[in-house]
């Protein structure tokens, strides 16, 4: 199996939940932006290959979890292709992104995929959990992969169509109905409602960004593709110190300590973290349909207010 | 891995899924009650160690689907220490009459499990999804296993004490908080008000039970020793017919049509399923805090006037 360094940790801990071992996965160079880099990826299978192994799975991501970044998928896909290697796309976050006629471009190369992950309980703000497996395969491969026919359960003498049942298919047993959030809100919204959702989410990013760029004190980790925004808050007794040898780890020690601060004040809530060799820094994400420009600005108003005294 | 012929299919789905291939996993025998038979279990382990495997894990079932069976717990624990096998009891179904003085000694032994399989949303009727997986281990076992340091999303840098911090201790990444459920109920009802639920379905599966033997054309696979009642309907042009070639075959067509007429009509939804050589039977489940001897009543009076032209 091969991943990029920034993929999600559940492809580690898949692969170890199943019995394949975390050896198993191949970490594959991203770039700066966080991206798969596809000729790094054809290497690695060569590699793999010269030492007797069996690549079979290639999981790129369609919007990663801190950067929002999307991998090159058509390239990655042509890479899969030339190996017979299995292409799936974790687009858990970023999948929401194909209702917007205006960033679906972002995934190009998806519709080659034969599996792909996708949660509406991310983006679109489905309650939480719903999670879609979505796949190529015509053959009820779930049904064959999990099915143990329990006659205990499954009735096959039933009146009607009893391959409509789905629950010889899935890994567990008793479970809730969760797509059943995904239709009611499809229904509900209608497929223009969650355009709209999207367009909206990138176009508030879009303000918070140029706002962040005006504003003293506050410095992007790069410039966001997705609704991930970024960004370091220096507070005023480090700016300008970027030459001093403790400035990075003066830094890192800002965003734990504001994050205290509006939790016990109970204002509002951001993540932060550690990325590769960046001290910590914030990470806002702008998904919830309901948000405006006057909530971005108390967000900024509030980091300000809070960190002044750093 | 040993675990009775009555097990639940989780167990085999479980040993496909970790890796570890369903042929590890031996059939220990069960009584004519489907309970599992510790000499049998002592017996298996014997084969699978000649043939030079390592059994490890024992799974004992408190509350089989079907029958409602509970394993001898003590007697296995036994053969489980004098092996060295961990002791796992898949008591989602059982496990919540622990809560009752009267019969929690269905359970006797389930203290020296090393982990038990808790289901809140079957007989308690909590919210679906709500299980508890009880480990005697204090070791933090269960983030040595699934933990992964995902730095992006676990910050060891809080300001509160991060062992309380169960996201990296468990399988899945984004999900709800189910155990909220049952200590939302827990505090409504009271560990009292539950302990009645369950005395309560107890009692009312003995009404149940008592009715269906005064009934013609109803019998009993056999005498529950829980709440689920597995009974035959047998139709008038049927009752008194055990000797024709055809009645088995059948009778096993009974259930499905009633169940048929039970769902057009919208009055009733029971359960059946064949069970080893058995034809086709009813299982009802007496759980639902709710039910009156008024809804027992309609229950055996709708199946007589859905089945009376049977």
């Amino acid at each position: 199996m091969g991943s990029s360094a920034l993929c999600h940790y559940s492809i580690n801990k898949g692969a170890a939940f199943l019995g394949l071992g975390t050896d198993s996965v191949r970490v594959v160079k991203a770039d700066e932006r966080g991206k798969m880099i596809p000729e790094d990826l054809e290497r690695q299978i060569s590699l793999a290959e010269a030492e007797g192994s069996v690549p079979f799975l290639v999981s790129a991501t369609s919007g990663t979890t801190v950067l929002g970044a999307f991998d090159p998928l058509d390239a990655i896909a042509d890479v899969c292709q030339r190996h017979g290697m299995w292409f799936h796309v974790d687009a858990a976050w970023g999948g929401s992104v194909l209702l917007s006629q205006t960033h679906k471009h972002l995934l190009d190369g998806i519709q080659r995929a034969d599996s792909v992950a996708w949660n509406p309980h991310k983006l679109l703000a489905a309650g939480l959990q719903c999670s879609a497996l979505l796949l190529r395969d015509t053959s009820n491969l779930l049904k064959r992969c999990h099915g143990f026919q329990a006659s205990y359960l499954f009735q096959q003498d039933k009146f009607y169509d009893v391959t409509l049942d789905t629950g010889d298919k899935v890994v567990q047993c008793g479970r809730r109905v969760d797509c059943l959030k995904l239709w009611l809100m499809w229904k509900a919204q209608g497929g223009q409602g969650l355009e709209r959702r999207i367009d909206q989410a990138f176009a508030l990013t879009r303000y918070l960004v140029e706002e962040i760029k005006t504003r003293e004190g506050f410095e992007l980790v790069m410039e966001p593709e997705f609704v991930n925004v970024c960004f370091w808050f220096v507070p005023p007794s480090l700016r300008g110190k970027q030459e001093r040898p403790d400035y990075k780890e003066r830094l890192s020690q800002v965003a734990p300590m504001l994050k205290e601060r509006m939790v016990k004040e109970g204002s509002m809530m951001i993540g932060y973290q550690p990325h590769g060799p960046r001290a910590n820094f914030f990470r806002v994400i702008v998904a919830n349909p309901t948000l405006t420009r006057a909530d971005m600005d108390f967000l900024l108003n509030e980091l300000e207010r809070l960190g002044q005294d750093l």
